[in-house]
């Protein structure tokens, strides 16, 4: 039941780079459940990963394996998350990145693993490890969708994105997949999310571009306040577009790049919110007129884990007085009750802290019988804002998270 | 489908307490929407509100009253929660005490009102006012059962507890009453919590008491995370025992009575989780071994709010890869992921970190199937610890409030 999630883009062919997507068995027969990306050498890579203390064996060797090479392999597994699995864990993981170094002959710390699924059951590595060949004997630069289907988990559909742009007559693409649909309050990233571009760019510049987009997009997403165990995006430029390498983003073409870069971030973002487990309405929570972007953001997201405000969207009830609650308990200093303002799709429904004069049921009624809702909020006190995604609560989302194991 | 959630139990009449519960046709016809409480003079009378910041017309008024007069008289209405309603909700609020007071002849100020119900409508204070005079001809000292009824809103039962004790041959009696099944997140108090006793003791004593009993009760308890803006819980003392005052809680009796009085607390504090909206289990979260007790409170908390702990509660999944994950992502500082021990209804499912040796899933299974859980977490580094109690997330959660308005 996603929402407003558009079938997957014709992602083009991003010089540089070849992946592939198998089925080894992992969980699920018959479904490809294991991708392998190959980037040329050369390239720029950048990551950002879960804040979660329990962060998974995978997600610790990401940080590892970064530190010491840039990365020729990504492989990623559906089915298990690699997650609570202690010392076995990330042996498994390494044995993982092993295996497929010894088949293509480079260094462990030039691939980079990923799992997503279940926590805390044993990596099925020797699954893994024989369908490599196979994975690596069919990399391909098209054919997106694959790869976005098999990295997904509770998803319903598979999510990509893509932008082309020109500067001083050079083509740029930036294309990425990304997956998730539960356990979604990133903190870095979302569970996974891969872009790649065939700009040339430097490593730390990347870094930068992808922290300030993830900040702007997957850090800016929940759908149920859960911070998974594996939360990771990775940026690959593989600087083969013929660009002199960007260094600074204040130039034309640096700047260009955030803005794409940006816009295919956010497109992968919303697309997990759009597929949210049980979700029916994509709602975007604005809050302005904030002290700081800190309260800005405090306030979206109480309001997007508001479990009341959350089953009355379900219900496209417009009970203002839930939203208006929610603002009233939010976590910031300087709240002046009466200068608060906040609107559904356009209808004042409160206004300086009180049910705007002009409401009617009728109004508000109207304004939540759409799919998107837009609620804005506007604090009256300075100049901070942010925008958080989020999604409805819905019967579906119980019965999927109740299921989901038996 | 409260859970464990016994019948009203048989609360002594409380010497200087009367009480009715009349029909003013508030919001429904045929059921009891107005209750009174009588105080003799000579009475100490402490208060607890709401921190949200919204705080309805009728917590502003308690506040200002509590702070000019000991008051005589409680008005409760259910129905409409006078909240979100600005100036005027203020003056109907203060009016409905006029009314009161001008039949009784006191102050103004002697009137504390207590509103719940729906957020955001005007309040009928024609229809309060017209059955005032009956729910003053009809006071009396018993059938507290008719109290607890007359202050409900989605409860399902009523809520009332009771402890007697005896120091140095007086005999002392602690009762009282609560409501609240939904926007539960109480802090201060439960949306509404009324306990009377009949001991002398002195008013800024009997402050303390209720703070210190109201952080280890309906300050630790969570049904959905939101506070609501009319929480409030009032202490009275009658000093009709024949004590001679208490000054201090250190004394044999101030201890017994703070004892008697957190456990009567505690009691309706429970009551209103048992009968959380859509609860089918009560769950305890047991935390220790933190570096503080406010460490302590925020893992239990993150825990009792995830929707994916609280939907696998509903499923009697032991799923532990769960809690492992919120307890990763709790806003603590100091958390050593391999130093936590889980056991869920005493059977160990989490050991230094990682899935327990011993642990199958039929055990786990076992563990989850009774209505009452008791999850007990040691993060393994220090003596802080607290608890907080919560329901599951269930489809009922969902159809009540998608439905509670419309």
């Amino acid at each position: 039941m996603a929402v407003g999630l558009n079938s997957f883009p014709a992602i083009p062919h991003i010089e540089g780079v070849r992946f592939s997507a198998v089925e080894a068995g992992i969980k699920k027969a018959s479904r490809k459940d294991l991708v392998v990306f190959e980037i040329d050498k050369g390239a720029s890579v950048a990551g950002v990963f879960t804040q979660n203390a329990f962060c998974a064996a995978p997600v610790r060797l990401c940080r590892e394996h970064l530190a010491l090479s840039v990365p020729r392999y990504l492989v990623i597994n559906t089915g298990n998350a690699n997650a609570g699995t202690g010392k076995q864990g990330y042996q498994d993981a390494l044995l993982t990145c092993e295996a497929l170094a010894a088949i293509v002959k480079c260094d462990v710390s030039e691939v980079l693993p990923f799992s997503t699924g279940v926590i805390g059951e044993p990596l099925p590595t020797d699954k893994i490890v024989n369908a490599l060949p196979a994975a690596l004997a069919s990399l391909k630069g098209e054919g997106w969708r694959d790869a976005g289907e098999g990295i997904m988990t509770t998803d319903t559909l598979p999510k990509g994105a893509y932008r082309r742009f020109e500067v001083d007559g050079v083509h740029y693409t930036v294309g990425g997949i990304s997956k998730g649909a539960g356990m979604i309050r990133p903190n870095m990233a979302t569970m996974l999310g891969y872009v790649f571009t065939d700009i040339a760019i430097d490593q730390n510049v990347l870094q930068g571009v992808l922290k300030r987009a993830t900040n702007k997009s997957f850090n800016r997403i929940t759908i149920d306040s859960d911070t998974s165990t594996n939360d990771s995006c990775i940026a690959v430029a593989t600087g083969l577009a013929g660009n002199e390498k960007v260094l600074d983003v204040e130039s034309k073409l640096g700047c260009a790049f955030e803005r794409a870069f940006t816009d295919v971030m956010q497109e992968l973002a919303h697309a997990i919110v759009r597929d949210g487990e049980g979700a029916t309405k994509f709602v975007t929570v604005e809050v302005i007129g904030a002290k700081s972007q800190d309260d800005a953001a405090a306030v979206g997201f109480e309001i997007a884990h508001s479990p009341l405000v959350k089953t009355a969207l379900f219900a496209s009830d417009p009970n203002w007085g839930r939203i208006l609650a929610v603002v009233g308990r939010a976590p910031i200093e300087s709240l002046d009750v009466d200068r608060v303002n906040i609107s559904l799709n356009g209808c004042s429904i409160v206004a300086q802290g009180g049910r705007a004069d002009s409401y009617t049921e009728e109004q508000g009624q109207e304004a939540m019988n759409p799919d998107g809702i837009h609620i804005l909020v506007d604090l009256g006190v300075g100049d901070g804002e942010d925008t958080v995604w989020t999604t409805d609560l819905s019967h579906e989302y119980v019965t999927i998270n109740a299921e989901y194991r038996t």
